[in-house]
Formats: structure tokens, sequence, C-alpha cells
């Protein structure tokens, strides 16, 4: 049995890191330490949300002395602003990222590169918005069900059409409060307007729009994401793999994928199985090629075909320093452009290959659909034929590595929770089992865990430290982005953290046969846990707002993690959060953030920096939810 | 004759508002003048661009010591992405009042408050999209245009319509360049998406989606707005009118509409005619109702209706320092929130109408389409039953006013230069008699001048002083925006400003019957100028970029200003600008606007805040183009 101290610890990842950072100053690399140090102290006016740099009269600054900008905007004003376009800025990538896989949906045909995996999801889609399936070509329906998704983005009138797939309740409050999302893309082009010099003033107004341009992410452009991503791939299964930066493989020609639109990395996935470049590896001196996944790639990749978790956000550089890797492909979001300089100190090659992200230093390959897998086969062929010129004296591969079961879609916890049903009596397809678990007690909530690294908070450590504390109290995680990769690490995914758990989640554990942090995928994929919050209300038969459940973000980073919170409240659902939105200089937005939208969507943000003061607010605020269901 | 001396100076309006700004004290009022102190110096880091809070790591900001942000984004990525951000704002501003608009076309009807005027242009416009037009309703074909105007916005396939009104040539560059604009809100979306943290950071992948993103405002948004605006307001025809703060009225009812949506002041200057309404005021003691215009909106309604125009962007608080304005109703942008405060100083009420402004300490309420004229009612009333309250020992009207002939729109040029044309020789309804002026060097060419004011130079005196070189210098002015209003102020929009030009322009007003400075609309109409440029080149039969014709913004403030000026270069016509894009921190970002542009578009920026030597570089560019021209 694996006890609590075989886990890999927070303390031995430092270790690793301090090890690379150690010998990356002999190849004269510089890494994101070096610059926080160079970085902080932070200017205090940017940090608390009242520097303006939206008209060029300015920037202006709130200060007691000028408590008001040039054209007369206060704390409020700037800091709403500020918060608003955070949000836009979260939304516009998630979103903009769901529309490409749109694309690639509609650009699907059967003897193409992408293809149609899950045809039931595609159907069940395309029946919920009244396309016609019967007797038709799955390419037909899947082109059809591409452009009513690629309409959502822009469509002059109606709001999203999967704010039908919640609770009559929500979308009650939605519509009353105003904050149902029309086209995507028209809420953020409306908070961008509403931003702009000389619009909106106000705060709440502020804050009303920001949780409708959050929704236009979450049930919007990020659930189309998760959906055709779905269709397109497939669904993610339950499987096995491995995280930590020990997946490296130093015989190998190792290959790190990095990002969040798969369609990118599935092309090199495959590549990668081809024979001709597998002996071409051999060829080199290689055993085989490893892939690798970084970010919300390793996601996507791992909880689809088992590919192993090199690591997250703060350890995209750590993986160069290993001097292992041949090459690293990019597609959109959280990539260092450090990256570029970084890789020219040792033999990595650095691939871009979005229009979206175009970063100096780059190799780019701009990725076509017609054309993908043959990019795919050029990526890996180069990563092969870079084997040769590593520099062994600057290899370094920590062992670190931790045994992780991912890929826990609505769909596997529906399949995994049909296990400890008896087929014969009870009712199938329901999250049921769960809610008698948490009804009964044996378990108290669940918790979704979210979210980046941040320099602010010492990385991994919150995630880790918070998911202990809630499996220890018997509360059931389910953790997407960088913050499931930090629970991959820390050997939480592996199905032997019940040990680390109260007896009640460890019962659930062994019964249902899962890990007590559940994977749930990318940070798109966080509208996975909308629907299973959903789920779990409709089969409850009570408002999500009432439900033990809360989520997390201990140590985010992204302007995405703002958007996300946004719908998540908007959800009805409490969010903490272990960075301080960037609004503490203006105290109304503080409570308009804390307090003012529960009136509005029934939750809000609990904010707190140290993560064991966090952890016991959750804890509390689920017993207090408890306390209210009487149970 | 009014000679050179006799036309209002800017020590004149100077002097005005520093008596308004000394009496204001008395009321605890306060101004720009005193948040400007108080925020002065700016921060360097903002000014300069290189002030990156994209994400909640930082923020951070580039020194010689930190080179880098934590991500590794360098001054050239940081500085890039806030100048993207920058043209998406704008774009956004623009465009979301070019879509207000649209559906505004949309809920026309012969028997509501909004009715189809220019049954020629909405024919036409539908001729050009391939809209069914013959034997067809009028509100049926404008539904019909409205709704393709709708999809503009979002459509998922396509680049905008309006760019086959370009030349061929033209058409060709953004085609090849990459920068032809797909869907407008896509594009604010890509550009947000492409600056979230961890996508591009190099400069001119940034620079070229400013040039797309700024095209999809000129060619796209705006274009928009101001064809819907003509369609259901009328297309602006040469009308008289004044500009100045003496337009405010002692004796009368005075109410001032500001912002830039023409569907609200529409609805209040036709309330003020109504007959009760004014008997209501005459029972107050009033001799009528007066209407002044601020910002964009003077332009809208002056050019429609002869409304007066009472002042530019930092004349706003001006107007209610006066004492006599009883109501000041807003819609969208560059609305100071200073007003709030400003107008509980005096009787004054603060009326915002639009959901995308909301300002504490207004009154607001939302114009509703199908409602609108008892809402221009209201408020109307509102000002009326104000008239009262007024304190009269804080009352003082500046008397200086200017008459100005306002409403050259493209098709009032061509009207206009017909008049010089021998109707049984010459071809009729063309640029060519402007053309011949130009060639023969009567005229020596043409400048553009737009945007705001900017506390940073002293207000209107480089506007004012660039139009008189300009003029004196033979070259003839197009002005739009508050520039147009500093014109105006100046008494330059007046037919009597012949006395202040050259020779050869002289003698053109005198023949045409023209003002040397052409009003031709408020800021969303600078798609104007871009047809009035397309509309001489083709007569011309020469690339844009060849034609003596430039751009200038003397004193901009607004994220809008940063998206024309993107259209405008994408067009080929080069820009002038008198304060500096927030980008000097990147050497390359400055080599970009400045030079790098060129080889996309074959224009670019040419920046100095010294208005003499701006202008003096405008006719040096002129001659050159002249000199290339062979004329």
């Amino acid at each position: 049995m694996k006890d609590e101290n075989c886990f890999t610890t927070v303390e031995q990842m430092e270790a690793d890191s301090a090890k690379l950072y150690e010998l990356s100053k002999a190849s004269g690399a510089q890494t994101w330490e070096d610059r926080n140090k160079n970085q902080t102290p932070h200017c205090k006016f940017g940090e608390e949300g009242v520097c303006c740099r939206i008209c060029s009269m300015g920037p202006c600054r709130i200060t007691p002395k000028a408590p008001r900008g040039i054209c007369g905007a206060d704390a409020d004003a700037i800091a709403g602003r500020n918060y608003l376009r955070m949000v836009a800025g979260g939304c516009s990538a998630h979103s903009d990222h769901g529309r490409e896989i749109c694309h690639t949906l509609y650009a699907a045909k059967a003897d193409g590169y992408y293809k149609v995996t899950d045809t039931v999801k595609l159907i069940n889609l395309a029946k919920e918005w009244d396309i016609e399936t019967e007797g038709r070509d799955i390419y037909d329906i899947a082109h059809d069900v591409a452009l009513c998704g690629l309409n959502e983005y822009g469509k002059p009138f109606g709001t999203q059409k999967f704010l039908k797939r919640a609770t009559e309740e929500r979308q009650k409050t939605w519509e009353e409060q105003g904050i149902s999302p029309r086209a995507v893309d028209r809420e953020i082009t409306t908070a961008m307007h509403m931003t702009h010099m000389g619009n909106t003033a106000d705060a709440e107004a502020l804050v009303r729009q920001s949780l409708r341009t959050g929704m236009a992410d979450g049930w919007g452009g990020s659930m189309m994401g998760t959906e055709f991503t779905d269709i397109l791939f497939g669904t993610p299964s339950v499987r096995e793999t491995e995280g930590g930066l020990g997946v490296i493989e130093e015989d190998m020609v190792n290959i790190i994928v990095h990002g969040h639109d798969p369609a990118m990395s599935e092309m090199i996935v495959q590549a990668s199985e081809h024979k001709d470049l597998l002996d071409l590896a051999r060829s080199y001196g290689a055993k085989g090629i490893n892939i690798a996944g970084l970010c919300c790639t390793a996601n996507e990749v791992a909880m689809r075909h088992g590919v192993k978790m090199a690591g997250n956000f703060l350890q995209q550089e750590n993986a160069i320093l290993t001097g292992c890797v041949e090459l690293i492909a990019v597609d959109v979001q959280c990539i260092f452009p450090a990256l570029g300089p970084l890789s020219e100190c040792f033999h990595t090659k650095f691939i871009t290959t979005s229009e979206i992200a175009r970063i100096p230093g780059a190799i780019h390959i701009k990725m076509e659909k017609e054309n993908a897998l043959e990019q795919g086969r050029q990526i890996v062929k180069m990563a092969v034929e870079n084997f040769a010129n590593r520099d062994k004296n600057k290899i370094f591969i920590p062992k670190t590595k931790e045994k992780a079961v991912v890929g826990y879609s609505c769909e596997s916890i529906l399949k995994q929770l049909d296990t400890v049903t008896n087929s014969h009596l009870d009712e199938r397809n329901t999250y049921k089992p769960l809610i008698d678990c948490v009804t009964s007690g044996v378990l108290r909530g669940a918790v979704a865990i979210v979210g980046c690294n941040n320099p602010k908070v010492r990385p991994d450590y919150s995630h880790i430290e918070i998911m202990k504390k809630l499996i220890k109290n018997d509360i059931i995680i389910v953790a997407s982005g960088c913050s499931a990769q930090a629970a991959a690490k820390a050997g939480l995914l592996s199905k032997e953290a019940k040990n680390l758990c109260g007896a009640g989640l460890k019962r659930v554990c062994e019964l249902a046969d899962i890990p007590p942090v559940l994977h749930m995928g990318s940070c798109v994929d966080i509208s996975r846990m909308m629907l299973l919050a959903t789920g779990i209300a409709k089969d409850w038969g009570v408002d999500i707002t009432k439900v033990p459940v809360v989520g997390c973000a201990p140590e985010w980073m992204s302007e995405k993690a703002v958007s996300i919170a946004n719908y998540v409240v908007s959800t009805g659902i409490d969010t903490y959060l272990g960075i301080e939105p960037q609004v503490k200089g203006s105290a109304k937005m503080m409570q308009l953030i804390t307090q003012g939208t529960r009136e509005i969507t029934g939750a809000g943000y609990i904010i707190n920096k140290d993560p064991h003061e966090l952890v016991q607010a959750m804890i509390d605020g689920i017993e207090a939810k408890r306390a209210a269901l009487g149970i």
C-alpha cells in the first residue's frame, strides 16, 4: 500500500526545479524565476486595478490626492473596466479556440485527416439543435452542426443555444437578470465598447456585463469547444497515464506538445506512431518517439490517447531545461514567449503552428486542415532528425513522476456510477448514486479545482495542499487545466490516492474504482463541470446554488480564469480564488464581486491568498450548503 | 469682408474657458484642468506602452534591467499587444455603434418613430448587396438590408462586403497582405485572443492584425453606421449653422445632446419642435427650446437639422459651467464620467440613455425603439420643467460663436462639383473638377483632419493652426469629429474663411461656393472620407496611395482614433499624428507603424507633437506625392 509519505511532494518538485535551474545557468538560460525577481515588486496601481490606459490622455492612476482620471473616471470605473476587459480577453481566448474546433469539424470528411469519431455525440447534438439526422450522411450532419455552432458566435438575434441545458431555475435567473449571452463575439464587442473611453463608469453595470461575457464563454464558446472536440477526437474515457517531468525519456526522441487546441497535437500523436518515422528514430539511435504534453494540450491528448503529462504552466521551461526535448510544438495560449530564446540555449526546436500565436525565435509551420497530417509528420521528422544534436553535457531529467488516471468526462462519470448500481433494479445513467453519497454524508460535497500557476503564490503548493485537505475531509474533487496536472504530479490522480482520503471518500473510491481527484480535461472543459453540476442539480431536484459544490482557482493567472470565474458564479456556484482579482483599489468592485453578484446569480467569490484558510472556507461553505439543505 | 483678424482665435476660446473655470470654483465644480494637473506627470511605462497587465502574474514593466516580463514577453510584444488592444477597443466602439444603427433600421417601419428617409440610398445599397428591390415594399427592403448588415458583424465565412467598393488595386493589396477583414466582431475577438497571455509576441503579426481590425471598423462597422444613418435620417446636405459656446441661449431652455448614435438625439430634436412642449417652455418664461450638440452627436444633428454645435470633447464640461444647460442627454462614447458630479453642482439634469454607457450620477432613461419619441418628449419635458431651477448667480455664457456650413457628404460634394461643370458638355457626378484643380496646381492636395482633443497638447490649437497653414497653402480640408468642431469654433467652416486661403483655394471656394474646410460629419463618417478618396482615385485612374491626399489626427485621444488610423493607413493614406501612439518603448513597434506598414499598405504614420512641424511635414508629403505623379 502506498502510504501518505510515498506521494511526490511539492518540496520534491521544487528540488527538481532548483536542480534544473542551477544547471540551466551553464547554458545561459533564463527562466521565469529570474524574470519574476526582476519584475518584483509589481506596480501597485496595476495590481489594484486603478491604472487606466484606455485612452491616450493618460495613463491615469487613482490616489487619494487624485481620486479621478482626467475624464472623471474614479477607482470604481477604472477597476471595473479593467476587470471587464480581462473577462473579454478570456472569453475571446476560449471561444476563439472553440470556433477553431467548429471550423475543424466543418472541414471534417470521411477521407480527410479530421474525422467524426463520436457519432453518438454528434447525433445527439444535432437532435438538440433540431438538425435533421434521419438517413443522412454523418458528414452532412457534421457540416450542419458545425455551421450552426459557428453561427452561435455571430448570429444577430437570440441567445446561446446551450443555455437550454441548464436547470429551469438557472435559465429564469439569467433571463431576469439580463445576463443570458447573445452571440459570443457580440458579448466581447459589447464588453470592449462599454469599457471604451466615455462609456460605462458604473461598476455594477460592468460586473453584469462581466457575468454575461463569461457566460458567452462557459455556456457558449468553451462548451462548443468541448463538444466539437469530443465529436472529432472522441469523448474522453478513463485511461491510465503518468505525470511529472520524469515522463521525458532519455533514450527516446522527445516531442513536447503544448497549448490548447488538440487539432495540432492529435496530428503529431498520430504521426509519431507511423512506422517509417519510428524506424527513422531508431536509425538515429533512439528507442522510439515519446510524446509528452504541457498545459491543456497535455490534458487533451492524455485523456484521449494516454499521452504522458510533462507538467503545467510554470513547468514549460523546465521541460526544455532537461536537455532531452528535441522539439516543442505549440498552438495557442499560455505559451511563454521565453521559449524562443530558451530553446536557442539548447538543441530544442521550437515550432509555432497557429496564426494566433506567432512568437519570435520559433519556426512557424502554419497548420492547414487539408494538410495537417503531413505537417504533423514534418514536425515529428524534424524532431527525430534533431535527436543527434543533443548536448550530453546539458542533460538532466528529474526522475519524478506519478501514475494518473485521466479522462473523466460526464459520460465517463455516469458510466462509472453505473458500475455501483444494480442494472436490474436501479435507474441507470444518473448522478443519483453520487447524490446518495452526498446526502448520506459519506461524501460531504464536491469541489471543482481549476486554473493556472502564478508566481504570486508558491507554485503548485496551493493546488496540492487544498486538494489534500479536501479529500481528507471526504470532499471529492474534479480538476482540469494546470490544476489537474498539479494533481497528476502529486499522485492525486492515481487510485492509490484513496489512502489520503477520509473514510467516506476512501470507500467511494474503492467502490466506484476511481481516484479521489477526477481529471475532467482542459480549461475549455470547465464547461463539462458546468454540465456535471447541472446534471447533479437536475437529478437532485434542487437549484445549483443549493448543491454542496463549489469552484476553486487557487493559483489562477490568465484572463481566461477571470472569464471562467464569471461563468461559474453565473451558474450559481461559489468560486474560491487564491489570487486577488486586480480590483482591490475599488471597495465597490470588491463588494460587487464578493457579495453583489449573490443578488444576481446566488453566488460570488471568496478570496484568500492563504491556501489553508481558503480550503477551510471551502469546507465551511460546503457544510453551510449542507446545513441549508438539512443534510 | 471678414479679414484674418476677425476669426475667433484659440486665445479667445481659452479666455472663455478660463473665465468659466474661474467662476466654476464658486460652484464647487471640478474640471478636466484640475484632474489633468493631478494626473501629471503620467506613468512613463504606460505612456511608452511597456506596462503589461494582461495576466495576473504582473503587472510587468520593461526596463533595461528587466527587459522581459515574467512570461518572457519583451517590449515589442507588450507594446504591440497593448496597441492591438487599443485598435480592438476602437473598432468595437465604432462598430457596435454601427450595429445599433443596423438594429434601428431593422426596426424601422412606416408608422414607427424610425422611418426610411433616404430611399434612394437604401435601394442603391440593396442593389449593391444583391437584395431584390423590384416591386417590394420599402420597409421589406430595409429589413433585408439591415439583416444583411447585421450579418456582416458575425458571418462565419467571407470578408466585409464593402471592401468591393475600393479600387481594384486596394482590394488586391488587402487580399495579398491578408488584412481583408472577416466578420467585424470576429476581428475584435481575434485581436483579443492574439493578445491574450501566451499568444502572439511577434510585433509584426500584431501590427498586421491591427490593420485588419481597423479595416473591420472603417470598411465594416463604421461604414455601415454611416450608410444606415443616412438611410434612416437622411444623407447630409449642405446647410448653415453656428459653432461655439455662444450658441447656448440665456433666454431659452437649453438641451445639450452629446455622444454619437443619432437615434437618441433625432428623437430629442423632433420632440423639441412639438407645439405643446414649446408652449410649456413659454409657460415657464423661456422663449423656446434650444438644442445644441456636443462631440459627434453635434455633427450628426448639425448636418441633418442645422442644430448648433456647442463644442467638442474638452468643452463638454464648459457647456454645463454656463449655468444655462437645463439638461444634457448622452448616448455613447466620449462622455466624461465627470458629468455626474459636475451636473450636481448646477441645476443641470444629466440623462444617460444607453446600456453601453451607464454613468453614476445620471438619471437613466433606456431608449427603446418602439417608444423612442415618447422618451424624447419625456427628456425635453424634464428639461423644460428644469428651466425655473437655474441659479442666476451661476450664469455665464461666453458670447463666442461662428457661422458654419456643414453637411458635406460625398453626395453633397459631388452635387457641389456639378455646379462648376457645364451640364451640356461635361461629365456629371464626378470628382474630375476637383482632380483638375489638383493636377493644375490650383489646389495642391487635400487633407482629412479628424479626431479628438487631448490635454497632452494645447486643446484645439493644433487643429486650428494646422488647418490655417494648410488652407493658406492651397490645400483643401475635409474634417470630422471634434476636429470639425474646432474648425467651426474658429470660423473655418464658414464661407468667409476663404479669406484665410491661398489664392488657388480661395478661387475654388468662390467658384464652388464652399468653405475651405468641408464638414464631413462624425467619427464613424471617416468612412465617408475613405469613399471620397476612393472615388477620387477611381476618377483619377491611379491608386489611392498616389493621390496627394493625407490624413491627420493632431489631438487624438481615444482608441477609436487608433482604429481609424489603422484603416486609413490600410487604405493607403499616410496618417499624420500629433500625439504619439503608446508604443515608444519598443523601437520595433515605432519602426513598424511609421515604416513597416508601408511595405504592407503603402502608407504609414508620421508623428510629431509640434503642430507647425507636423503641418510642414504634411505639405512636404503632399508635394512629394505631386512630384511622383509629375504634376
